[in-house]
């Protein structure tokens, strides 16, 4: 298929005979389908566009005053859902890997992986749409954005739905019009978003898993208890090396150096301490559990380490998504301004200025692997490990049960 | 909207209210669309998602065996038949201009350009799009590609329609397993095919449009013989200098400067040769007739004329729908050849094979514009125009009475 | 050339035989020169490879612990760079033809236009350059970034004089570290930079242009007079519709209208009201003269005449400037959260903080052709025009004088 | 860095004092770089900027005739080449990891994808490139093509090793005017050219990589024989169901299936025919050893064993690698069709012809994982692996002497 593709050739009749037999009862379920050949069905009923292509219904045509443009407007929006549908296929294929528990058979990791930048990929191209919606203008958008009241990207189920499986809070959203983003709703929508919001999000559920980290263990490698002797075993000689080369030196670097040094030791003197922690979670500042910190503190410092390769991939694409949402709201910004400019002054609130403000660190949701960036040190502090003594970073796991009902979980 | 914007405020309700008195009785139109507020849409109606995000029905999962990677195979495509649906869209508008004569009013330029320059900018994003399908391996492939069977990429009806209008040739095609490319569709498709065909493309339209380019009137400024003229003379000055340089350097440059010189000459001589022009169009090598390679050629050597910019604008956007389109098929043929390999050698025609063969010049449909550019010249061969006599490419021409029309024409 | 493309042939040789005739007396600005073979240059001593591909001297090698991703970082902003580079030739050759009045002659409208748009096509590029050097973790940054201190991307000089160039004004500049930005550089780089503060920018340029479009002379077309007029009469018309409306209606509905009428009404007082434009430019939300917006807003409303086609591209593309600088930081800004963090609370200004204030309307250079789109009207309120009588908007200018000397110009 | 950012703060001063004191005689090395403070370098001496922004010498303007665009084909040229030393410097470092033997130190195989990985994502910006180089059009060029005779991108020495290093088989070139591609370089870059030939590309060393893929042992795992017996016994399951079928159904139908079923056999038969592999080895139509092609099947059917998800990863970066190449030489193509046309009839060879020629599988290398997509097969007739008895795809190798100086190989 692929637009010009005679991909299908007999051979899979061949293999299709077989399901045919064994499969023998299901076949109804095709009943209705036009289909080119026996046994088969052709590209148009495949991809329903009977209901895809005829669904561009322009309201100035129905109003009586057709406006060219709004096609656009309403093939970029639908492109826009159907990828957004195609992202949520994703985001609950994935969750349902964490939900079930497939996530430990470390089988999985290459298609949580893989699923997760398939995401980035996907909105990669939706921040490019955005270059076709502006070769429409601010004037062909007046023609008809009349038409379209009171309709508004803020209905969008999807979008929304997307927001709150990835893990953006209810309680950090910038309220629009004073009204609870729900109550743009109609009921059974409402209701999906309540229950989207109940469910554990990809945040929760990535929390979980980096609490499981391997090495953590406060019986086994205990990372965090050997992280913290060495930063500050090491911030003590960095002192006295300061001391040293003061004497040499001329005393206004000391003190700049001496300076630099206090900061840094409260720097992390604030990383090992977890009520800070527990404190910058109730803002809202940190997302995940101070288990959770450690465990992706300590994929990064160990990312060669054969279990840890995938995972740090992992971790990588999750910013991916957190970059790209980000930036797609940017990019819709600009674009709001240039259709609309940026109606200061008019009263009410501005929908420029709501968009403006939801490019916001509030909306990002993987931000503390973003601000682990802060807590990165010199290769020869990081505690070491000795393969042959440390061989749970080479010897993956696998959960047999789960493995013949991996397939399903799919 | 625009996922996201609330642009839609109380001052548009205010024009609307407008309409509402002028158009009360067409007001049924939107009987039985479920409005959010009296008098309004809401965006999920709007964009009858009902329709479209419920389109994708796994043909996997209908044999009882879901593939989680059909999914992404069924978005794609309908993203790509969206797109090609807006595609077509400013196609016939842009053919409907044409055809209405509108063109000759010149105020409709920019609409045709910024329609066309749409077009480029929509294959800009479909080449992209590739790069979403490449997440799935040809393993994934693999697991559903069987249950597809016999649906085709050929059997896009858009893609084909698209095709026709623009200017690819039937008898041009590359036939594949030798069937009429019609034969791959139904009944009434064939037919909408076959009309498609049959209709003025936007090749034939644009040599037409070109075939009226001012300047050429052989009572007028008649650039065609001027420019034959400057181009002789201009050929036999450089053999002048070549002779006269011989004399103060060695004999083998003059004598390959010479040989290049002939060649020169043959070269501009058959631009001159209109049989050979007839020749050409014959096997397909040339695409329009030889007044519009004339007028092209005078809209390229004078495009800074006030009334040649948006036009020569409008020659490089064809150029690059011809570009983009080949570069789509290319970037086809690199996915297919992931997901199926060669083929080579298992007998039956190869669909590797096939769509390679469409990545050809056969397919390029403004293949004259590119071909122009082997007959280029110094500036101050150029056939002069003085600003005070030649004020025709200074002053635009509009048609009245197309004018109060052309709103309609829209 | 091209990377692989055999284009010189001997034709060229002929024209350049021409050349060597001519201009024999400048034939020694090529001694010196590798010559592959006579009278001709090689690729890698055109491109002047030996400086170009030797410059990346790793900080980490220097000082004896070489890191593999320095080379990466290096050459990433050496490209920018470059790309910096060719906005600069592109911005000024602009500005040379605004400067010299030749932008009077209208033939230079489309090489005007063309290279706005080559700067917009470079912008989209370097945007997407991110997804290279975000290759790069902050770990593997980490391992080197010590040694860079304290180079820093303030200092780049040409993206400096680039946003000066441009037209962001020095006193809307976010403060870093309370130094003055010129600060960060060296005396004749310092010197540069006031220069460029002093020349006319492209704003400026564009400003006086707009200032002459035509129409907006007092003793002619009037545009500013008759629209104002046009706009007032429609407002009035709307209140009485509402006021017949109303009587049919709800009353609760026509309050609302009643309320976005008083508000649209107000909003265009303002636009007609020069002290406040005055008072908006004084506080840097305006940027153009009142004449500028008034010729801005003619363009916008009469895109389609002849003489404003390629002046209405023009303006789209400043605002694709605009666009894609406040991505550009954007991007900048993500890459940075990425790389360092967000440095919450280590005191001293945060690199992150401050870019992200960068990201504002304040360094926005063209505000003034978004925010026009808060005053659009429906077309029928837009002074018509008659073209038998409006000639002015058919009828190009050439300045005979400048046109001479255009060429050189270039 | 990058332009505006500061990640430069005084934390780093801390750690280059440790430096300084490890290595202060090295300083000198830095001697004569301009320092904007005491011990550190300034972002222009840094990125050598005195160099790469200086070496744009328009060759039009040393004839005495500044063309404008020449600037821009300068500059575009040396972003190419500057990209180009980059995946060289990408390309050499996992060369030298594969040489070294580290490679067989599992840890590095992050390292060796990374890398790789960035050089998809140059290639990817390379190819969207030449969208910048497409606003110039061919009567731009043509003002001053004629100067740069008889340079051309043939002459790129960085992209011919770059061919060479991935693995472009000389005897597999397409001649350009009959001589060899090397004798278009100077002496010291030919040698240079032909030492890359003689050094193992990447290609061969991924091939003796796959050699060693766990589970080919024929006294273990022993994978071929297993998946030869497992083929033929499902070919020759499926014969019978066709059989069984046959009864039910028409014969047509059934004649049809046993004709497929026959190519099905003969297909998977000559996969398992050393002989054949290496006739297709000896004609370029195959370029792994036998062994290698068992190595990749292996990794593809067992992608998701913990040991095999980072090297199917590769071998799909492997793939981009490939197609991106190809890619880049079709839109090089494109590009030089609309500069130059296609010359057709001019006599002698022609640039737009060679370069097409170029765009075929011949200069395709890993063309081997493209086609053994044709040997796919369902999954349950993949030989079963037992985690409990099979833990060679659990458990990672390290090499702890190579581990020790891996850090000095990167």
């Amino acid at each position: 298929m692929s637009g010009g593709c005679p991909y299908f050739e007999k051979r899979h009749l061949l293999f299709k005979s077989k399901l045919h037999l064994e499969e023998e009862e299901e076949d109804d379920s095709q009943e209705g389908i036009n289909k080119a050949s026996k046994g088969g069905i052709i590209y148009g009923d495949y991809l329903q566009l009977d209901k895809v292509v005829t669904a561009q219904v322009l309201q100035s045509e129905l109003k009586g005053n057709k406006i060219h443009d709004e096609h656009l407007f309403i093939v970029t929006h639908q492109a826009y859902e159907l990828w957004f549908k195609q992202i949520l296929w994703e985001l609950d294929s994935v969750r349902e890997i964490f939900i079930s528990g497939h996530v430990r058979d470390e089988r999985n990791m290459l298609k949580v992986n893989t699923r997760i930048h398939r995401i980035v990929m996907i909105f990669r191209l939706l921040v490019d749409q955005f270059a076709v919606l502006e070769t429409m203008t601010a004037l062909d958008f007046y023609d008809f954005r009349e038409y379209l009241s009171p309709a508004s990207g803020f209905q969008s189920l999807q979008f929304r739905l997307l927001e709150n499986k990835i893990g953006v809070l209810d309680n950090l959203r910038v309220p629009y019009n004073r009204r609870h983003y729900r109550d743009n709703f109609k009921g059974h929508e409402s209701e999906m978003l309540l229950r989207s919001e109940k469910e554990p999000c990809l945040l929760k559920l990535v929390e979980k898993w980096l609490e499981r980290t391997p090495g953590l263990e406060e019986d086994g490698f205990n990372f965090w208890v050997k992280l913290e002797a060495n930063i500050f075993e090491g911030l003590s000689l960095e002192k006295n090396k300061i001391e040293v080369l003061a004497k040499m030196q001329d005393s206004e670097e000391k003190e700049e150096m001496m300076e630099e040094m206090t900061k840094q030791k409260e720097l992390f003197t604030s990383l090992f301490d977890v009520k800070r922690h527990e404190h910058l979670l109730g803002k809202g500042e940190r997302r995940i559990s101070y288990k959770a910190l450690q465990g992706a503190l300590m994929i990064y410092f160990y990312r060669e380490e054969p279990r840890f390769q995938v995972p740090f991939q992992l971790l990588s694409n999750l910013m991916d998504i957190d970059t790209l949402m980000t930036k797609w709201r940017y990019n819709h910004v600009c674009m709001v301004h240039r259709m609309i400019g940026s109606k200061a002054g008019t009263g009410g609130s501005s929908g420029y200025h709501y968009l403006r403000s939801t490019v916001s660190d509030r909306y990002k949701v993987f931000v503390d692997l973003f601000n682990l960036a802060m807590f990165l040190i010199p290769r020869h502090w990081v505690p070491k490990l000795d393969p042959n003594e440390h061989t749970f970073l080479f010897t993956a796991e696998y959960c047999d049960s789960s493995y013949c009902s991996s397939e399903d979980s799919d």
